[in-house]
């Protein structure tokens, strides 16, 4: 009934060809998975089964900036534009959210659809937290995942900021991961160093799932931590320009939840100031941090046995480029030949003429992970031992598609995941 | 190889909640299956194997005005707006479409992605179908559905047309019917009668199904006859209105195939000619059409257990009602949900609240299957025995969505089937 979660904890992926480390920046601990929002200086986890998941697992996390440090915190909050946000989603749009010492995640109810009641809950259960970490209720962020349209156990959610605020520490960080999870099968979490010219600064970063997941109404949640001294100001310049290159550029079903929101908390504890000059390499960094949680969730997407990235090239203009990658990622044609392991270029030639309709492509090539199958427009006869380099690869964990337009100059590039038994399974066998 | 058909037939569904006759149309001798293209006067058609599908069965049909009212004929086509458009549409597109006496079909093979060759294929099999029927080129319509990529077997192709030619009467409109299915589970074809003033007129038609279907890329064909003395002009308005009303207010899984186009041909053969004033129930009765065989194809769609109608209403203006009643159609949590016998509101809500972001809809109310399970924006308090009726509901074959926004008065609907294992196994199973 509150939204059992179901995760079986799998080690998560360790790496991925589409990852790759800009200079200056690398990972904490290599090979560790349990770095991850305490990494950075100055901040501290907690979490504890509150009781709104029905299977007893962890459910409410907290993470805030040390006390020492709250003179220097800052935060960026990116929300969903969804029209049916939820409760949280409301409060935080509505406050300051650029003075936040730190978050509130439930998972188990979304509180979402939950109307007047729903909000007076939210606010209860900001003002619960604001109260415990002796700040104005604006300097306190909350967010919530799980089932949507059920009022959320009010005692529960405050009785729960306080017990995970009472056990909070620099090793609360995994106890963290796993709170928020839903259905994922493993919990998302990275560390890194970065390098901002000879004085190094960490970040730290932890998420579930994308996709609307069974039996929660789920969402995207991802907080992104890190010891850098910055003002509310970088911090909105750096989470656009990352969420942009990453989490929006991420799909497992083109859906966009009521309850999506990403929190990007500094502490200033590191004692670096960041320069104009330096934003871009800790631009780098944070955006490293998203791009490996946003894999991850793609291979935790729902029943995913594959991701992919598509890359359109050629392009009379970006916008065109976009449009055209993302109708092929989010077709559900081309992610069940995916799924299936095969090479369906048709299937991808077909979305992008259906988004750009009414043009002329004479030139057009496309090569499926690494073979080119489409040339001048036309298909390439590939020999024998073509076809079976290309169904091998098509076997593979990770593919790479290129579509060259061949009109232009304008590229964008869209990672996804597969559609199989798994997904149908996932979002069709659960009865509300 | 050539994209052998593994078309079971079964029966086709005779009926549907979302199907109301207008005033002045009736069905052409109810219960029966078999009347289409041929039922109004002037029309005869054939059909033969001419080996595009491996399986031996039907791949080629043709359907012609009668010699005797070829003076009269008009015609009007509509076909895909797809960029990498097959070579049969773009000689359609090309070619003057007004004066078609006649459509040559073909499956197991869609001659799209063939490049020049392909374009080659596709004028030399009309100017062997124009050559038979004793007209210019561009009197003859062809269409083609199948695999892609592939040039087509031009022998084949060109003795297809002389055979199915050669065997045409009033009695070829179920070998045609059967000749241009891919994976479809049965043939689609109707017939009505209109009433126009005292006069009456014949309409006919066939389909093959949306969705792109396994092994083909497949596509939605159509062909509407009526035996109406209409001028190619009104040929026009009639197909525009009608496709506007009907498949494009249906959706399998949101893609837009390469090869999809829709004829109409009138052989005038009635003696009846249609004032403006008639114009309006002729129109609906060629509506009414196409509106059954768009549903027949949902029902037919890849692995589809139900039908849906998602109606919104109360929407600022009418583009807001479409896009959201599309993203509602489109969405494969929707979809799934649906497939699995489940009334789960909280996906209908969140589609409808990512395709219009950044809007407030506080009135927000949603019924699903006759059941109101939101109401001024805050889920209802089920009575144990809803909860039960809606359950009931829900696993019956056509289920009714009505989503009202509450801002306005504009509305719009759109008719989609669900997704479940068997659109899974269709389109990720089969290897290219």
């Amino acid at each position: 009934m509150g939204g059992g979660s179901e995760h079986v904890l799998v080690k998560q992926p360790l790496s991925s060809q589409f990852l790759e480390l800009p200079e200056g920046v690398s990972s904490a601990l290599p090979g560790s998975i349990h770095r991850g929002i305490c990494y950075p200086k100055g901040f501290v986890a907690g979490a504890t089964a509150c009781g709104l998941k029905a299977s007893g697992r962890g459910d409410l996390g907290v993470c805030v900036v040390a006390p020492e440090w709250r003179g220097k915190a800052a935060s960026s909050v990116v929300t969903t534009r969804n029209s049916f946000a939820a409760a949280p989603i409301l409060l935080t749009r509505d406050g300051s959210a650029r003075h936040l010492v730190g978050v509130a995640m439930n998972s188990g109810n979304a509180n979402a659809c939950t109307g007047d009641e729903g909000r007076r809950i939210a606010k209860s259960m900001r003002a619960e937290f604001a109260q415990f970490l002796g700040v104005p209720d604006a300097q306190a962020g909350i967010a919530s995942t799980g089932i949507i349209g059920r009022i959320p156990n009010e005692g529960f959610l405050l009785q729960g900021i306080r017990d995970a605020c009472s056990v909070m520490s620099r090793e609360g960080e995994g106890a963290f991961a796993e709170s928020i999870l839903t259905t994922d099968r493993f919990p998302k979490s990275w560390g890194v160093d970065v390098d901002l010219g000879g004085e190094t600064v960490r970040i730290g970063g932890v998420a579930k799932g994308a996709g609307m997941i069974r039996p929660e109404m789920a969402t995207m949640l991802a907080v992104i931590t890190t010891d850098a001294d910055i003002s509310p100001e970088q911090a909105d310049v750096l989470v656009a320009k990352a969420v942009a290159a990453t989490f929006n550029r991420i799909t497992v079903d083109g859906q966009m939840s009521t309850n999506d929101c990403l929190f990007l908390l500094s502490s200033g504890a590191s004692g670096v100031t960041v320069s104009e000059a330096m934003m871009t390499r800790l631009g780098f960094g944070i955006e490293a941090v998203c791009k490996r949680l946003a894999l991850m969730m793609l291979a935790d997407g729902e029943g995913a046995r594959r991701i992919a990235r598509i890359s359109v090239e050629g392009a009379a203009e970006e916008n065109d480029a976009e449009v055209a990658a993302r109708a092929i990622a989010d077709s559900p044609l081309v992610k069940t030949a995916i799924w299936g392991g095969d090479p369906n270029w048709g299937r991808v030639l077909s979305a992008a003429g259906a988004a750009l309709p009414d043009r002329s492509f004479p030139q057009v090539a496309l090569a499926m992970a690494g073979v080119q199958v489409v040339e001048d427009g036309t298909a390439s006869h590939l020999t024998v031992s073509e076809t079976e380099s290309l169904t091998q690869v098509m076997a593979g964990d990770e593919i790479d598609i290129r579509l060259d337009l061949g009109v232009g100059d304008s590229a964008a590039e869209v990672f996804f995941s597969d559609m199989g038994y798994e997904y149908v399974r996932i979002n069709a066998e659960y009865h509300t």
